[in-house]
Formats: structure tokens, C-alpha cells, sequence
């Protein structure tokens, strides 16, 4: 029988979702389940592999026609199918899971593929997304931390260990930068994500008396900060302004490595590209060497964002 | 006939180098010509071909044994074949220079590879050096300039355009940065280089009145420093020990892009191991994630430095 379809799982710290794709990208059936931290790894794919097996019905699919199922979670290593010292993952927080294994046996042997979830974003960028046809580019996914991708000669780099692409974890501030959960300092991700944003908000409005309609409130977000810049508040923009300097210089260093013809942004904080556009391709064009200005894309994602992750998961199961 | 030999031509500022190569890496004929500027592409062309065909005859090989030839060279594009915009090469200053296709029409036709000198010394590190059995590696060329050469699953990274790798030109210091000869400010080169560490003995001297023995040079040059360094001079300790952190700073990043095995240096400033090594081994591992924190090798070139320019370019031709 034919394999036209293929399942994508994006496995996050509280849901996981699950959906059956076709070859154009059409997302034929899709659930969610809660990511339960608290029991076993053995326990949660057995879990996740019911809901597969529900999807696959639910979309009128023959499990003879489904290629395989991809995976992307935090810290999934797609050479070893291991899913090691993922802090939001219980069952994965001080052990290496072998995911892609137990997965694959409780699908009588169904071929899984795993990768981090910034990975799947880029590949599912490559074969649905605003990335379709290129061959050389950078995935950078602006959400609770930073992840990235990075594409040359139209495939994922994955390193010597299968764990390369961690720019989220690459210096923005050399000295006294901000404290990162990986227990670095000044990372990328401390300023740069939509943590990082918010982050901001918090240090400027306590460092001056400058008027600004975020003092009003108790917890900023970076939604909060969006909105607040919607209305022109100074103080907002300039936040954004500040955190899209600070990306667009990183982007030059990561041009001078790679030469990628462009770079993709995706995630929570890129929905604000109409502050945040402007001053990272500045910053990145003021910063990259000449031979580079004005040539590298600046690209958002077009996809979906509710069916972005499920997308991203699945096209990794058309390489299998 | 077997075709098992290679020349390896190494386009530098001031001189150019040739050499007859066998598969084991060993110099059969070498000679050094003058890198005229001032007259024509073209007519330079010549005279290196006229050189080369000399070397073959000294090293008593046929020319139809002969693979091909290995080209590195300034601002060398591996896809193009072109060496374009090389400040120091007259010649090619303002132009882009078909020179593999010049070169090959000078030899009647003779495959030419050409790439940049800090590729070409990756290649030469992964077929005779230190690098042997190396898949995933990053060369660092510490010279005049920094150079680099990105070696992903036993390829040259060469990116979209050709160009990439140009990590002398990330930023080492974000703000206020030393001017470099490419324009922008903060270049790592400018501060990691041979001239950059003389840059730094300057700085520093001018800044305070600390005892040194660089204090009574007119012109201090690397070398200075490192024979004061070798004297127990304080200043210079100082100044490898900053060279080596803020070079050490930037290995950490690569690291997190493209998760190498090990990473390689060569060129002038290499040779101060002694004094460089141990600031640099601690500081990327200090500013490196976790998971790589103690597993990425520093490796320090074990090629003679008077062939090691010669067999990285001829290494190239092997791939012909």
C-alpha cells in the first residue's frame, strides 16, 4: 500500500499534539494530550501512542499507509532517539529515554524520526513553510526560550553529537548579562525571547520613573508589551527596538558562519514583526560584513501557527 | 597513467607558494614566487603557472600523473572558482578574477580547485594533520587576520555563496570595538589575531605606566610579546590571557552552532600554546552549555608551518 500520509507529535513541557498530515500539508486529524510529567516515560508513550492510533482512525487513514511519525520535543537527539535531560520533561529530567525505540514498539514497529523542536520547525519550514526550496537557511524560534535550526544543503546540521544549533545558548551581552536557565550568563535567550521581552519590561520600568501604560500592571508578558506598543507607548517600542538590536547582531555572527540565504523567525515573539522587523534587519545588516549586506532574507513564518508544530514534527517522517 | 600527485598553490599578500604533493603528504618540489600586484591578473597567471610546471619537472613526475591543482588564496570562492575584492592581491582589489579558469587554460586544461587559505588549511588538517579521521571540526587560522575553515561530516561548509566561515569577523566585543579592516567594530580579529595582540600591548601600555619590557620597543609586533610573556613579563602574560578569553568567548559560540569534535588552531599565534592554551581551554569552557562543557577537543595544528599552507591547498585537488 501506498505511504502518503505521515504523523507529526511536538512533544511540550504541558501538552503534546498530535496530528496526521498528507503530502501538501493538510492536517487531516489532530488532538492534544496533556503532557503527563508525573508518571513514567514508559507511561506517557503508551499514552501518546493510544492517540496516535485514534488519529490515524479519526482521519479514515490505513496504518499500512502511514510512512512513520516524527517527533520533535525539547532536547530529542535525532541520532540517538533519545530525549536526555529535558528539564520540563519529568520522566526525562535526569535520565536518557530512549523515545524513539519505546514509540516505535508501541506501534508494532512503526519507523519513528526525533529531532529538538526548533529542528522540526525548520524542516517543516523546508517542506510546507515560507522556506520551501531553499537550501541554506537559519530557523530561529522566538518562544518562552530561543531555538534554532539550521539548514545547509537543504538538511538539518545536527553535529558531531546530533545536538548542534543551540544559538538560543550563544552570548548576546559579554559581561554581567542576565542570568540563563542553563546557568550561563547573557545568553541570546534571556533577552531575545518572549521571556526575555518581558524581562526587559521589568528591569526599565524599575531602573527610571518614565511614564509608560505597562506600570499599571502586576505581571507583564510579552503580549502586554505588544499591546503597549500598539498604543505607542514609548517606553514599549523601545523594548522592542532594544531586543530586535540585540537578535539582529547574533544574526550576523550566525550569516558569517553559515552564509545562509536567509533566515526564518517563528514563535510567539515574531508575531510582533511590526516593531521588531525594522530594527533587527538594521542591526543585522549594520553588523554583518559588507559582502553579506542587503542579501540575506529576513522571512517570518507563514505557517499556522496551531498546525505549525504538528507540521514540523511530521515532514522529519518523509526522510524516514 | 595513475594520477597520484597533487600541486598545492597558496596565494598569499606578499608571496605565493608552490609544491608538488604525494598521498602522504609529502613535498616533492616546492618554490616560493613573488605575488606581483601591480600588474595583471592575467600576467600573474602566467608566471604562477610557469611556476608550477617548473616544480613538476623538478619533482620528476610526468604531468599526466598529476591529479590536479589546489588553490587557496584570499577571499578564494570554491563554487565560482573567482577570487574577488582581495584588498591585498592588486590584481583582484576591485574585481572579481576568474582565476581557476585562467589557471587551468594556462595548463592546457588541468582541473583547478580553489577555495579561501583558511579552508584550504581545514582540508589540509583533515587529510594530513591533526584533524585525520575528524568529521566535525572548526579550523581557526590565527595569522595577520583570523581565518576559518567550518568542517561538517568531513565537508567544508562553503554555505550558500561559497563564503562562509568568515568567523574573524564576528563580534568579539559588542560595543565600542576596535575598528577592522572590514569596516565594522569589535571583529574578532582585531583583537585575537598576531596584530591584534600587538593592538591589545599598545592599548594597554598607553593606558598605564606598568613596568614591561614591551615599554622600550618602538614597534611591538606578537613575537614581542611572546618573547616578554617567555621572560615572565606580567604585561604580556596579561595580554594572551585576555587574547585567549575573548577567543575562548567566541569558541563557545561556534560550539553551540555546529557541535564540532574538536577545534583546530594554526597560524603565528598558535605557536604561543604555552601562554594562550589554558586561557582559552577555561574560558569556552566556562561560557560553553553544559552538555559540551569539557567534550570539544583544542587541538593545535601539528603540520610544519613552511608546508602546511602548501598541503592544505593540494589537499583540495584530491577531491577533483
Amino acid at each position: 500500500m501506498e505511504k502518503k500520509y505521515v504523523v507529526g507529535v511536538d512533544i511540550g513541557g504541558t501538552t503534546s499534539k498530535i496530528g496526521v498530515v498528507d503530502a501538501r500539508g493538510d492536517v487531516l486529524a489532530q488532538s492534544v494530550i496533556k503532557t503527563e510529567t508525573t508518571i513514567t516515560a514508559k507511561e506517557f508513550i503508551h499514552q501518546l501512542a493510544e492517540a496516535i492510533k485514534a488519529n490515524i482512525v479519526k482521519a479514515g487513514v490505513d496504518t499500512a499507509e502511514i510512512r512513520g511519525i516524527g517527533v520533535g520535543a525539547p532536547n530529542g537527539n535525532y541520532y540517538t532517539g533519545c530525549i536526555a535531560f529535558a528539564p520540563n520533561l519529568g520522566w526525562a529530567a535526569n535520565e536518557s529515554v530512549p523515545f524513539a525505540k519505546l514509540l516505535s514498539e508501541e506501534l508494532s514497529g512503526m519507523p519513528v524520526s526525533l529531532t529538538n523542536d526548533a529542528n522540526a520547525a525548520a524542516v517543516g519550514e523546508m517542506t510546507y513553510g515560507i522556506a520551501k526550496g531553499k537550501k541554506h537557511f537559519i530557523m530561529i524560534t522566538l518562544g518562552t526560550g530561543v531555538g534554532s535550526g539550521i539548514v545547509i544543503n537543504g538538511e538539518v546540521l545536527y553535529g558531531s553529537d546530533g545536538l548542534a544549533g543551540e544559538l538560543g545558548h550563544t552570548c548576546a551581552v559579554r559581561r554581567n548579562g542576565r542570568l540563563c536557565g542553563c546557568g550561563k550568563t547573557g545568553c541570546l535567550e534571556t533577552y531575545c525571547s518572549a521571556t526575555g521581552v518581558a524581562r526587559t519590561a521589568r528591569e526599565w520600568l524599575a531602573a527610571t520613573n518614565e511614564e509608560s501604560k505597562l506600570r499599571s500592571l502586576n505581571e507583564i508578558t510579552s503580549k502586554d508589551v505588544y499591546d503597549a506598543a500598539k498604543e505607542g507607548d514609548a517606553l514599549a517600542l523601545r523594548i522592542f527596538e532594544y531586543t530586535g538590536r540585540l537578535l539582529g547582531e547574533k544574526l550576523s555572527d550566525f550569516i558569517a558562519f553559515s552564509a545562509p540565504e536567509a533566515i526564518v523567525l517563528f514563535g510567539g515573539l515574531a508575531r510582533s514583526r511590526e516593531f521588531i522587523e525594522a530594527p533587527i534587519l538594521k542591526s543585522m545588516n549594520d553588523n554583518v560584513l559588507p559582502l553579506w549586506r542587503g542579501k540575506v532574507e529576513l522571512l517570518f513564518s507563514s505557517l499556522k501557527e496551531s498546525d505549525a508544530a504538528i507540521l514540523g514534527a511530521s515532514a522529519l517522517a518523509w526522510e524516514l
